[in-house]
């Protein structure tokens, strides 16, 4: 009998979350936590590198991501949601291997520099967000995870943590850290409504899973086609045409989608039947997520719960792995 | 009544403590235990900031600098002496302190700065190492200390810690974190045996706390004094000279010190004269110290128990500061 793979997920809790969470990492969180030991996390202290300025907000979402979680069938029985902030460890596992990072190393991130660059903070980054790649691998070798369901933008990340975990078992001569492999995203990224490349939180272009059926029909109803598409009559494009691509995430009926891009390339199918069908296929994929999300809001208590006996979980095989990481590092005194 | 002042101070474990570490720091120690509240601690942590090559060192170093503490009088039931790695609180109160100051700030820290400069490790520097100012806030406001007894060239941290105290306290619209003070040491730095300005582990030109008279008296006789006072009969410096400098910190008889300075500058007296004192005075500072530490050292058991129970009173002072800090940042979930 082979051990089950362990693998470590989560997200910053910085807002609800949307279809692009449950598309790009939702599905397939739910999709393995059956054959897999699958450890969520909510990534408060990450969330706070770059929002120390607004701690409520990162306190508030921590209960919205964890009914996200709870409705689309993340189910704390085969996973373990936890919170980061309440698993000393991580931070102690920080600490450990900035020792074992260059400055020069962390100023050359890709990941990190575009991000920088995106927020805007030039010299005045907070030297938290600097270091944070290594707080992720302090996430992700604190419970041995063999896999990491990632966007192919967060590689730079996998491959920081693998450095470490090289560093460490060679300079203590030990095996107790493990490499960890990126497992990718099969879904192409879903753009957002108004067809920029990434729906995202902050962009103000994201359906989020508790939005209201008005809310997702009004939002259809507002999504960016194809810009060339101007008369019913003319023929119009299907690649990169956000409307398709929902479709072709959500819709079950494979057959109707194909016949619909097929009109619509030839011309005479109004981008408003189109958005109708969409609307009509969301809410059917949302209603149950909303619905239990709803049911599940009534009893925050009982979430809390949820997270208060995974946190104490993850904590226990957090410890255990420090123990282990400081005897390979022969600095248990006692 | 009013409540005792706190005073945090403690030392790398990096080798025996010295008579450098005597003058400036343990012997103030000694003295303010009684009408303050004092954590000493043994920076493991810090320690490995440039030396997780080796771990060993620090951990052998330990059991090394808690005997020089227990020897020179540091008293366990006045003073609190733990190891700062088995205090989980300060990596975490490091970790959200990082996201209140910029990157910028950090390189240029001038104790930093200097200190890269002299290990040579130019930009393969740690990143650990980088930001250990910060790990030194957490250090000093987990115990909210007061008072922090520091050499003038330590003034930077005390001013970094300031920084942050005020920023964490102005931006949470809190006063949980202390300002601390420093406690500049009264006695003029001891110069090593070889007539360099510090004496220092590393630098071969210490005399330690446990060395034998032997060791000693070869020490001694190998000073360095005035290289001008050739003859017995040649007038010699007693400004900047070890010699007078050492006898000055620990002689008792100072009308005899005195008398020996004007002897020696008017000529007519040989080193080998005024060593042979030094030799004397010194093995009788060292004598008590020296005998302590060997009975000491026959119980190491006893030693490391003095220190696990310290460390069990450190975490619980630093853990009700990481509530504090929690709750002001509004992230005390449960």
């Amino acid at each position: 009998m082979s051990k089950k793979k362990v693998a470590l997920t989560g997200d910053r809790p910085t807002g609800k979350l949307h279809l692009g969470h449950y598309v790009g990492s939702l599905a397939s969180r739910v999709k393995i936590q059956g054959d897999h030991r699958q450890f969520v996390m909510i990534a408060d202290v990450q969330a706070l590198t770059d929002n120390a300025q607004e701690p409520q907000k990162v306190r508030e979402n921590i209960l919205e991501v964890t009914l996200d979680y709870l409705a689309v069938g993340i189910d704390p029985h085969l996973s373990t949601i936890f919170i980061q902030s309440l698993v000393p460890p991580i931070a102690e596992l920080t600490i450990y291997y900035l020792n074992l990072v260059t400055w020069n190393r962390l100023k050359h991130n890709p990941t990190v520099k575009l991000e920088i660059q995106q927020k805007g903070f030039g010299e005045e980054v907070p030297a938290g967000f600097m270091i944070y790649p290594i707080s992720q691998v302090a996430d992700i070798t604190a419970f041995k995870a063999d896999v990491v369901p990632v966007g192919d933008d967060q590689i730079p990340m996998i491959e920081q943590a693998v450095e470490v975990v090289r560093k460490f078992n060679r300079l203590y001569k030990t095996d107790v850290l493990v490499e960890p492999k990126p497992l990718l995203a099969t879904v192409a990224r879903l753009p957002g409504i108004d067809g920029k490349a990434k729906m995202g939180k902050s962009l103000g272009n994201a359906i989020f899973l508790a939005d209201s059926p008005d809310e997702v029909t009004k939002k259809v109803k507002g999504m960016y086609t194809d810009p060339g598409h101007l008369k019913v009559e003319d023929p119009g494009k299907v690649e990169g045409n956000p409307v398709f691509i929902y479709l072709d995430a959500f819709a079950k009926d494979k057959a109707k989608v194909d016949e619909m891009k097929a009109h619509y390339q030839r011309g005479g199918l109004g981008d408003s039947v189109v958005k109708k069908y969409l609307i009509e296929v969301l809410l059917a994929f949302l209603e149950p997520i909303r619905k239990k999300r709803e049911e599940l809001a009534k009893d925050p208590k009982h979430v809390m719960d949820i997270l208060f006996h995974g946190t104490e979980v993850a904590n226990a095989a957090a410890h255990a792995t420090l123990l282990e990481v400081r005897r390979a590092m022969g600095i248990d005194y006692f």
